[in-house]
């Protein structure tokens, strides 16, 4: 039984492997369409979004059927139910990656950010590279001490996300209605990527120790989760 | 041990249902705070979220012992994962009626809105107030009729969302930085409501019938889900 949990248990995270780095891949390539107006990428990342609809399926179905067969208790069963919430959570990534992606086409050839947006939104979108590099890491070696990073880095993001606010709210400023509107969405959308990072990183912290980082008051604030 | 399933079970279902009626009193209560400034209403809101996370977290830990004590399979087993689906779902919309509470008080006592968004967003409060009556009648009688009305009415909603977009892009209706950037995320939060309240009434369906709607093509379009 143990053997076959075990080779089971390999497909899944395999699978769940896989979605991190297309989820690296979307940030990536949602990050070219909105910093350097690269429709192409844009449209790669819409296009690439159904893969991650469909592995977030199987992955779950798989770990329904793992739970209906194996019985896992203990640890192999917090791996099982916190591969499943990864899974989920890569998905509305791969979502946000997508809305990203989207604004940047329908602007295309145009940016949908104003230039005075462009420093906050490279930083945010500089911290969100390194973000999903992490996550592919620590999900690759099991690595609470890097997930653990990601938990404690996220305050930077939301300075970042302030900061577009700010702007937006700068009446010198001039933006058209439509450049308000994406600032606004867009930082969130980028900020909510973050948030979901968190939300992985929590589960992975979880998968190793059985330590539960959201149950306990920490680094982590009062965020605009959804 | 077929006793103690149902038992135990019936016990995380009560708290399920106890979810989805905080859910409910969230969505009133950020209404009334968003379109009547009434600030004890966004405090209440605002108060009451920390037990819908609490719920959340005793609802997935029943769960999972649920999962490890009593190896359900089938339906069984559909019913625990869906329910550790739902109450994730739940502390969602909890946390968006909480964005909504926290932006009208931050408005109070004007309205964060502007006058010539109230009408779209009364209408979208008063479908939301009924997909919430809706949310706890289909989950406390298992309803997979009400659940599949959740699912095709949601087109509605994201009608009434394109509205307040269309009104935000109008140069000539007079609006404040502050207003564009509150309409548009209250716009999103309510349309987010929304989504998840779909999101909620997939899984009820799934329960009753085994039958996953998410998966197939029907009246669902391409969402701005996150």
């Amino acid at each position: 039984m143990r053997v076959i949990f075990n080779e089971e248990m390999k497909a899944v995270a395999d699978d769940l492997d896989h979605m991190a780095q297309s989820v690296r891949k979307a940030i990536r390539g949602a990050g070219e369409a909105l910093l350097e107006s690269n429709v192409e990428a844009a449209q790669a990342v819409i296009d690439g979004d159904a893969e991650l609809d469909a592995l977030q399926e199987s992955v779950v179905d798989q770990c329904v059927k793992l739970l209906a067969k194996q019985n896992p208790v203990a640890t192999d069963l917090r791996v099982v139910v916190s591969t499943m919430r990864l899974a989920i959570t890569f998905e509305r990534m791969g979502d946000l990656a997508k809305h990203v992606a989207e604004a940047s086409r329908r602007a295309y050839p145009a940016s949908p950010l104003p230039e005075e947006a462009k420093e906050s939104f490279t930083k945010m979108q500089e911290f969100l590279d390194e973000t999903s590099d992490n996550l592919v890491a620590m999900l690759a070696d099991r690595d609470a001490k890097t997930a653990e990073r990601i938990i404690l880095e996220d305050d930077k993001l939301d300075a970042l996300h302030q900061q577009t606010f700010d702007l937006a709210l700068n009446e010198d400023v001039e933006m058209t209605r439509q450049q308000i509107i994406d600032l606004v969405l867009l930082g969130r959308f980028l900020e909510r990527l973050g948030d979901h990072a968190v939300s992985a990183a929590r589960q992975v912290v979880f998968i190793v120790s059985g330590f539960d980082p959201s149950k306990t008051p920490g680094p982590d604030k009062e965020g605009m989760t959804e």
